[in-house]
């Protein structure tokens, strides 16, 4: 390592929390591009059927250790990247350190109590690009629900369908799915289960999308979680969650017509 | 549904116990026959095989609702009932819903606590057949067991051979299996570890059964019921279970030469 | 079985602990002799690739009963024998009775406290050959070590690699794996998190291993398990354990080179 430069050391404090907010991050996409800034660290990508974007973005203040030389930008093999991090436990520390043309970036779990650090390299396909763009929508419609009561709204269509639709009216969301001769449908109010419903339109709004991709997201969240959704007439689907920790994620869902 | 005529409206406290009924009922059948009149809720159907005949009868009484306007038979498709029924909770009222000539039944799961309701429909295969035919036949032996003592007898013999012999003699059931080169041999008496044996005859009584199908029947019932087998030579072998909260399983299994 | 002569009739005390060293001795091997003598069973066998050895020995004192005529080598069928032990549980003896020149070995299954006796027969393929010879090798570095610690690591270089390294070298550990992009690497010292450490050397010792077969074995071993590993250049790896209830569990994997 004599010679090179150090780009970025990050260090984040719970090795459970990072697990889980990388592996739902990461559960739709095929590669992972990382921008470490001063300000944090951002993972911005597309789908492979660029249908969803996922954004996480985890400020520094999140992490115990954040020495960033200049902003860099490169892409880990997701499986690589997985495995590693999976192994992670909650009295773990994970550390990220990346040197200026490696072509690894290293993957350190350290026990600060037992004082055991174990290390993986993971590799990197490519550096210095570009992050994709971000979505600037607002949606219409808005609503605020537990995690378990979406997974299972998800669940219940599925058996269904392969789509569902929102539909908001009267200060109510119809949620429906439909195949040929099956269906589901069930309606959601402020406290039933809803924590907070709004809406910018007087009228009625409806979007629809793909049940895989909403079941790969929620899936991968974590059970006790509460998450925004914000749809609208032909917009995609946002589903905005604050991090426990520190961070925000975003993921966006194509419409369906 | 304006100018549609309710064939019948019906609706079962306890979603849970409703699903693990029915998953105990629809294991070994592959269409799902149900009877609906004043009387009660009937489910019997043949394996299709034809060596098992499923009978489920929940009476009226054990519904908090149950209105029937005439007698109706109509046979469901079993995955999407199935599925449908699966996503049933504790908390959750299981309401049959059907209008006369409608192609579908209606399943409504409905938390009163949250005032959640959610709407599948099941697709009908047929309607206004008659259900098969009842077997009346009182078997000569009969025991008393655990489900859990009867699931571990039955693990045991499945790993050597695909039938069961039961043989009663001497005030104990010995029960056997065995194929070329392997065997296993258990014998069951009183409180070791039966509820209950008699025996309407005085000497030796076997019979043989089909593993799978006893295997299939045992793990779809819970793990607290008690069951009252029932064998004779040459005879079907009944299993009998009590519901709680009301109704009766009866499953028959062919005997084997 | 009149005329038959008792070869020995053995009786362990308890189901879930002979079910638990069954199953870790038999991880690696095909094929199973059983050598039962006045002082006690022993099981010793290679793999199918030979490049482990397994030697079990449980001395007849453990046992609640040790009935041998005379000395005994049978090979009883893997799958068979699994399958019958497997079936035991915390309360139930495992008598296990050879008659001279039976096809098979009895398998019971004893619950005293209920009184309910299962009989399962396990076919023999072989009689009267002898054993494998022991290894007689002296490990240069020793370690001990909780197993889930050593599982974790074993997951941990999995993850890259399919061999594993062990670098002794100033009082500590170096463990490493790699393959063509990827790389582990951790260093074990004295409670961190070995509970013991030797050389008989003064300067670097290491042995390369095949993964593959030290996760089988410690997959199939218990969580509370302590371990003492052994190694030495170019020498075998011996994974060494004492049984809870008496008896002791050797396993070598051959080095790589």
């Amino acid at each position: 390592m004599l010679g090179r430069l150090l780009m970025f050391r990050i260090s984040y404090p719970n090795g459970t929390k990072f697990k889980k907010i990388m592996q739902a991050s990461i559960k739709l996409i095929e590669e992972i591009p990382l921008n470490v800034t001063t300000e944090g660290l951002t993972l911005r990508a597309l789908s492979p059927d660029k249908n969803a974007l996922v954004n996480l973005f985890i400020p520094s203040t999140s992490f115990e250790e954040f020495n960033v030389e200049e902003e860099t930008n490169i892409v880990v093999i997701k499986d690589e990247f997985n495995k590693a991090v999976r192994r992670a436990q909650r009295k773990d520390s994970v550390i990220l350190i990346y040197e200026r043309g490696a072509r690894e970036l290293k993957v350190i779990l350290f026990n600060a109590k037992t004082g055991v650090e174990r290390e993986f390299s993971v590799s990197i396909s490519e550096a210095g690009m570009e992050p994709v763009g971000e979505i600037k929508v607002e949606p219409v419609v808005k609503f605020q629900i537990d995690g378990d009561d979406l997974k299972k709204i998800i669940t219940d269509a599925k058996i269904v369908a392969d789509e569902i639709e929102f539909i908001y009216e009267n200060e109510r969301i119809l949620v429906r799915a439909a195949s040929e001769d099956r269906s589901y449908r069930t309606t959601l109010e402020l406290d039933r289960p809803l924590l907070n419903l709004e809406s910018a339109a007087e009228g009625r709004v409806s979007g629809k999308y793909s049940l895989d991709l909403l079941k790969g997201i929620t899936t991968a969240l974590g059970s006790a979680e509460t998450l925004i959704l914000g749809f609208g007439q032909n917009q995609p689907l946002r589903i905005y969650m604050e991090l426990e920790g520190g961070g925000i994620l975003t993921v966006w869902i194509a419409p369906r017509v």
